[in-house]
């Protein structure tokens, strides 16, 4: 494997395929997470169909921000095209992951974003996890992966999608985003236990309201802000 | 075991009974798989009471399509006649599962047929996944089994089987079918974990409909239409 | 242990204990299972508070059917007035189980019974799981644990506990029993598998009814009647 | 590490972080537990955005009851502050555990107090598990650590915490406190085990009753009462 591309970056998308695997968010060969080389636009992907106990990083895919094979045997996921848009539309960002994982795709299917009841949602995403418009029937039946990325974009017109790293795509699932491809992962493990916990708060209390804009901001800035005091630093 | 029958066969049926087993879908002795040997007209079937964990590719029971035992010291599956009424009536079908996993059994036992509310679902099931009418006592008391099957097929009148590959039998549980054992077992897997998605889904938003007949159909054909662009072809 | 009595019994009820832990029906040191040896009039009990892990044949506790303790350095769990009520007003059990597990627990809470949604609960408990009437005041503070059990024999007075072999008590958990220990905690995880399906059919359909009392009929006598085809015989 | 402080103290907070995380409160880094040495004043937590995979003995941060370091490399916990509150207003504990554990987080998140429907609850907790006011933007905006504590001694200025050992932080999660740091986490998995029952309960009968006061106080008495009569004395 002397003359394989992009080495570390293969070592980063096998780590985050293999997470979604290890935290329960993947039946079969569902879902799939990618990670990309910004210096050489160049993206990382799982394979599509391939069972996670037999991803290597050598039949990990390697493919332009166009789609084009530039190294693999095999096809990339057949969701590669939603992936591509979110990199040239977000261009901070370096790994994306998606998943039918059980509670977040429940709140996709169900057509509800997920309100942030309480400060684990704040410490990760700011305000609700948004959810797109359904597609119409033309944006299915054309470029339906290429169509689901610009249902992204286009919900996240005035939203940032820096302190937000995610979204639920109507009736299908969550694609989770961040700085990597492993980051990525981690958002949508954390995205997974967000919904779990939503969808029992609503059935708990279903005139339930979001915490305060103060929580939000404190426990989202604790985390992440430029006086972050949370863990090492 | 050198003049044991079926040997490949065997071995896929006991494949697809095992994996009930390690995907949690069958507590102690229920559930049962079984496959077929068309140019035969065998079925190999998991014995009746049987522990997962005894089971062997020996002591599965060889049946043929009117219920006679031709191999086996044991008693087939106390369900063999419904599965037997399957491979007569759908003749394209290979293998047959039936479980009381937790969330399809759920759904049986409400009477309710799952509503196609997101894509995974779309991508094994195209529509709901049906439920059949209720057993008259007259058809309870008198070849129970039988009648089961009867019940299935009737509500497959004016559906397609190959493209709805499994059905709830109303107050009992769900049956799955495939091109294999394993197949069916695998369906049997993806329909659990569509009931389980769509239970959530439900409660989330009991107002909440099902995706679109377009992306019902995209996801179908992504899988399992003639230009299927999903896995390695 | 040469000159430790009821050996063989010792085991069974050892057995029955391990597998609540096993089948994940109770934390740390809760819940209970015996067993009672008819020709002696002795029952062997777990010890109070004793972690599960922690369980030997020789530290369960040998009471008689008045409560005297005959063998065992440790005090016996604190519902043995319980069981021994159970065994001395139901003469044909063999062994008694009592578990906090999570769903049957959360209907004996809730005050309802278990209604009969399905086939499963029907192979296993003819009609309803009957829940008991609250304990008076009175009741509870005097000779509790006695009183639990009064008010379970009170419960079946027109009901078989043999075709019934458990029961939720209002306000605190299910108790089964069986022809053995092994046999009573067997019925536990049933009971608690039965509960979790009821609880979600619930959910989907709160209009939902019961199975025919010919279905009811009908798989309660395919593994029990005089004529049960389940299983090897 | 000879010439480490407190090596017992840390035997038993390493303990209970790691009960936190086998007992499966904890998602990644989420979550800590610490213990007091009373006699010096010092409180043993763990470090913050440390894995529990990670954590050792020597890499806890021993601090003293005003928040200053006196022994270690690392940050302590990032709620700090609540648990030293909690050691300087209720002066009988010995540790304190705050988990974000699916169903008790799920409460807070829905601004319930968990009702006592049954006797596993009674057992650990008299009343309800009680819930704090929100915090103001004020509270929330300045030494807000030191303020959701404010709002725990708040909440039981007419509660006995010792017979209460926890409570939930509005839109938050759950605190939990005992005689040491492996109590407090025993409290903490207790609490999110009371917490599911009660989920479940509330969903099957939304109009049910919390337990009679006598029921309470029976089941409290007889683990924790002066004649008590459980476990091994």
């Amino acid at each position: 494997m002397t003359t394989m591309l992009l080495g570390d970056l293969r070592e980063s998308v096998l780590d985050a395929n293999l997470e979604l695997q290890r935290q329960g968010l993947v039946l079969y060969t569902f879902g799939n997470a990618s990670g990309i080389d910004r210096a050489r636009g160049l993206v990382a992907i799982k394979p599509s169909g391939v069972p996670y106990d037999s991803l290597t990083v050598a039949n990990l895919v390697i493919v332009d921000l166009q789609g084009n094979i530039v190294e693999g045997a095999l096809n990339p996921s057949s969701d590669v095209a939603t992936h591509l848009l979110l990199y040239r539309e977000f261009p901070w960002i370096g790994g994306v992951a998606h998943t039918h994982s059980d509670f977040a795709t429940s709140w996709a299917q169900a057509g509800v974003a997920i309100p942030c009841y309480g400060t684990t949602h704040a410490d990760y995403f700011r305000g609700d996890v948004p959810i797109t418009s359904s597609l119409s029937n033309e944006e299915i039946q054309t470029a339906y992966e290429l169509n689901t990325g610009k249902a992204i974009v286009a919900r996240f017109r005035d939203l940032d999608p820096i302190a937000t790293p995610g979204v639920l795509v109507a009736g299908h699932g969550p694609f989770t985003w961040g700085k990597s491809a492993v980051d990525a992962a981690h958002n949508a493990v954390v995205l997974e236990y967000v919904a779990r916990l939503a969808f029992r708060s609503r059935l708990i209390n279903p005139a339930g309201s979001e915490v305060s804009a103060a929580l939000q901001r404190q426990h989202y800035e604790r985390k992440h802000g430029p006086n972050a005091t949370y863990g090492q630093r």
